[in-house]
């Protein structure tokens, strides 16, 4: 969570989840879903994987044999986050006593000198921070904090608040700039402690997170020869002087969030600016058209610029989370709508594909195109799997649809600001506003004032995503003609009055997109693309999508199918199908043989992005051939 | 090397380097600078990076830590295996000197008991032969037989053969059907005893050749979780049930090489006919059109059918010899030429691009396109480096140039066999004959006939490789109408006399070529060829190659340059380049706004593939969009 009620950099402040209402539409069903199924499984995932059984070891509660990878703990420490959230709502009885176990294991684990971290207690105590390019124990040591926090605001509960407190006073009686200099090999602890700041306000933590910030980049960690160097542990180069975004990418997007957590406590100029210019070079260069991060397998990494290729595309679910998460806190330092419109653009896409619509399944790796055979090599199934080895995905997609109401809006003195169209009711220190909408199925969103404690005219904002080229505003029903806009937000400052209404027409009539010629995969290409939706060709719809061509000329059909995935509205478009199978064995031809000229004419369907793969496994493309 | 005199089902018999002289031309030069500047600079990076270190730790003459990765004297073995090739002609005191010193380390190092491998011995003893999958005992030993073979077959001295056959026993007393079944994680070893066998006709070699054969695929590996399941070790599915090319492509080209060997000597059809299915998919959908192998760097491995990147094609300069090693074997078995074709194919493009002009840097990737970037991840930098961690590649140049002479020629009763157009001189049973061209710059080719033993008609065959439509054939200067040809070869069957000559004419003006439309990356484009040779755009020649695209119908003009890049043909050809700073930051557009529509004309030069990036590190493309 990110609280900026207090933070002097801060453009706008964020509003608590005890402070948002989400009833219905889109998300509520997802967020039910993620309630009263996602969360047990999860927590049935971490039992059977071995996460709780190595916290039972390294309370000597059990003998047996350390499972899993170093960063086990982390998963336990997302889940209860994530049930912190959900809380706050309502939850059921059976996952508030996993959630009891789950913290009673965390307080046995700890050691009495404050210590906590299951790999290393049962594995390797004599290696105890001397691997912080691998060892992950700050990273989770992040992840118990931003639960602890969520515990201690969501549930008035401190247990996880004093473990965590006792975890870092451990850590800086050796780390700190007259001790021990050291930076963590996978970010993460960063914008937590700022998050622990801001919850405790107890400046020791605001101190650490800085000293972490200030010493990364000068090769502390060493490189990694395997997977890009010094880039993979965002160590090639000091914060304040990186112009690129690169390297594994959820360790660049949880270092950046952090980054801006700390501006917004701090401003210093130096580290907004370097913010900035990483997130041009990401948005202008190296982001899927899903908000996806990511372009290779190889160190989870981002690539050159341009470098985007479709099949193997890595965009883990993580790296859309982290994305969101970075994303929001430059939205609160800047208030500016292009940190808005990318979360919304990750949160509809990249991010919702790495969840079933059942919930119990999740992709770690998030093509934007399949050829639906069985994948052999490399992590990235084309399937969605209960759960995996590297099991970072699973829970942080529970805790980010936990968190959701967070996003919504903000306030400030002068106003409030809707940044994303959920059906909610959002109460602000100004007035109380409640969104309705069918939104991302229709483009018309109703925004009412419930309660205004307000006398004097107030700033009603509402984002205008960028594509949008002209959306229609009505306030008490009447046409607001040209209406005021700044830095993307249509800007209404007047008296406001229990009961009035305005409702925002946004066109989300399909479009087509087409991408920088200088990336390979996309060539020759357009991506359908409805409102904040990203759309598909899958196999389940389309004979042969491997073969199609889409007539750019096309007329888009919407139609809304109520027995299809869930509820999805589907694209009907003309396109043509080519046999290929004339090249014969062969997959290089003289110019001139000239196959391939003409097609048979077909009807296409497409289907948002994020809904694929929940049918039999199959082909799909989000980039289609003209 | 492979010497099927005696193997009962080759349907042609190689020829020993012995019998080829290679004394100028294209090769010849390469070889020169293989001899006279990369053995030397092997040597002394096995010095410095610490493989004879290794063996003289294993040796116990010196004290020390083991430095490398697990297989660090399979690249002692290559290099010693090089230096037979090479003394075959001449080689310096120096180079002889250094080999005299590897030999000795590596019969110091072997254990009383027959065993050898550095790695194992020094650091982890208790070990040895717990890891058949990452352990790599058997890989090395499959390099040492090899360099023993050379230095048996080339240089008369059976030190290195002793040292094997010692290792061999000690690998039989423990392995074998009556014994522990095991295979290796790494192939190689297979196609080396199967050679070993070959020269000593000690059929145990060739047994246990077979026994590793029979029992891969049933899971005696294990998966690799990280890399591909068990098709990382080729260990998915038994050899004989193999439909397709898959996983780690080093991995698989040996073991095809090795499986291949065996049938050459068994004659089990049910071997060669999954090696024709593995060959027919590889070259149906996963390789390169340089003849690169290994799509993804993850796992180094084959992708899915048409997955073929071209800035992230990973195409191991190992795997391009492993390639070769395997289609010299299936000629040989076959007599079709296809396999020589890609031979061909592989030789002059993805192998030759493995090294330097100046012989002292290699590439272990090879892409098909570079943005000219400093490349901070992976392995894959995009500038020859002097040697690597894993210095597979550079010792496996240095061992395919030195037996260059062996892919050249074959022999039947029947007569003579060419498959590769250098200039050379070779000797068969039944005649010598002499090559003599300026191939691949030019298509003029003279074989003549400097000697025959034989008073009856025999059958001169010449590959007419697959991308020539029709050459021109004269015999002692008169046209040869329809000259026969059979599975790729023109065969001029009749009685030979001494000085006779035929003149061959392979139409090499430059052609365009365009990939399957199912290959993502290359979409829109075209690739120039020009006779063997696959062309690139580089950055050197070109102002702007990333926005570059191809007039298709523009004239394809061959120009000498004696003094570019040692001597080569460029190819200048009508282009235009597109202005995409316009598309300002971002990466997707509408596709309205129509932008990049034309471009400014220009004139683009392409030189030879093999021949990039021996400038300054720049941009690079060999599949350009029309």
């Amino acid at each position: 969570m990110v609280d900026t009620a207090s933070s002097p950099f801060a453009r706008w402040r964020s509003v608590r989840l005890t402070d948002v209402q989400i009833a219905s539409g889109f998300w509520y069903s997802r967020r039910e879903i993620n309630r009263d199924i996602s969360l047990m499984h999860g927590f049935r995932m971490l039992s059977e994987a071995g996460n709780l059984q190595d916290l039972r070891l390294a309370a000597h509660a059990t003998d047996g044999d350390y499972r899993g990878p170093v960063f086990m703990d982390s998963d336990v420490y997302k889940w209860l986050e994530a049930v912190a959230y959900v809380s706050v709502d309502t939850i059921g009885a059976e996952v508030r006593e996993a959630a009891e176990q789950a913290i009673a294991l965390v307080q046995a684990a700890q050691q009495p000198d404050g210590y906590l971290d299951s790999y290393y207690q049962v594995v390797a105590p004599d290696r105890k921070w001397h691997e912080l390019n691998t060892g992950h124990e700050l990273y989770c040591l992040g992840h118990l904090i931003q639960a602890a926090v969520a515990w201690h605001t969501y549930v008035g509960d401190d247990r996880l608040l004093h473990v965590s407190q006792r975890v870092i006073e451990h850590v800086t009686s050796m780390f700190g700039p007259t001790r021990r200099i050291g930076v963590p090999g996978h970010p993460e602890v960063e914008t937590a402690l700022v998050e622990l700041y801001r919850a405790t306000r107890e400046r020791a933590y605001l101190d650490l997170a800085q000293f972490f910030v200030d010493h990364r980049g000068s090769g502390l960690l060493g490189p990694n020869p395997r997977f890009g160097g010094s880039a993979y542990y965002q160590d090639r180069v000091p914060v304040r002087e990186a112009t690129e975004i690169e390297g594994h990418a959820v360790r660049a997007l949880y270092l950046t969030a952090g980054v801006t957590d700390l501006f917004l406590e701090c401003g210093e100029q130096a580290l907004l600016d370097a913010m900035l210019r990483q997130w041009t070079d990401m948005v202008s260069h190296k982001l899927y058209l899903t908000g996806g991060a990511g372009s290779r397998h190889t160190g989870e990494a981002f690539g050159h610029a341009y470098e985007l290729p479709t099949e193997r595309a890595y965009c883990e679910t993580c790296a859309a989370i982290g994305s969101i998460m970075w994303n929001w806190r430059l939205l609160l330092a800047t208030g500016e709508a292009r940190f808005a419109d990318l979360i919304e653009r990750t949160l509809y896409n990249g991010f919702l594909s790495g969840v079933s619509l059942a919930g119990d399944t999740f992709f770690y790796v998030n093509p934007l195109m399949s050829r639906g055979q069985p994948e052999v090599v490399g992590r990235g199934v084309v399937q969605r799997q209960p759960w995996f080895t590297v099991a970072c995905c699973p829970p942080n997609v529970m805790r980010l649809l936990g968190s959701l109401g967070e996003y919504i809006a903000s306030h400030d003195d002068a106003g409030v600001q809707i940044h994303q169209y959920i059906s909610s009711t959002v109460r602000t220190p100004l007035a109380t506003v409640r969104i309705t909408t069918d939104y991302p199925w229709s483009g018309s969103i109703t925004i009412g004032v419930e309660a205004t404690t307000a006398s004097s005219p107030w700033a009603l904002q509402l984002r205008q995503p960028a594509w949008v080229s002209k959306c229609v505003v009505r306030l008490n029903s009447a046409e607001v003609e040209e209406p005021p806009s700044s830095q993307g937000y249509i800007t209404l400052e007047r008296e406001w009055h229990v009961g009035e209404v305005v409702e925002l027409t946004l066109p989300i009539a399909p479009r087509l997109t087409v991408s920088h010629p200088r990336v390979e995969s996309t060539r020759g290409c357009v991506a359908i693309e409805r409102g904040p939706l990203v759309y598909c060709l899958e196999g389940s719809d389309n004979a042969n999508v491997l073969d199609a061509r889409l007539d750019p000329d096309s007329e888009l059909a919407e139609v809304w199918q109520a027995d299809v995935l869930g509820g999805i509205t589907t694209i009907a478009a003309r396109g043509t199908v080519s046999d290929t199978t004339e090249w014969g064995p062969t997959t290089f031809r003289p110019r001139e043989s000239n196959l391939h000229a003409s097609g048979v004419p077909t009807n296409l369907t497409a289907i948002p992005y994020f809904a694929w793969a929940n049918r039999a496994p199959n082909p799909m493309r989000v980039w289609v051939p003209v």
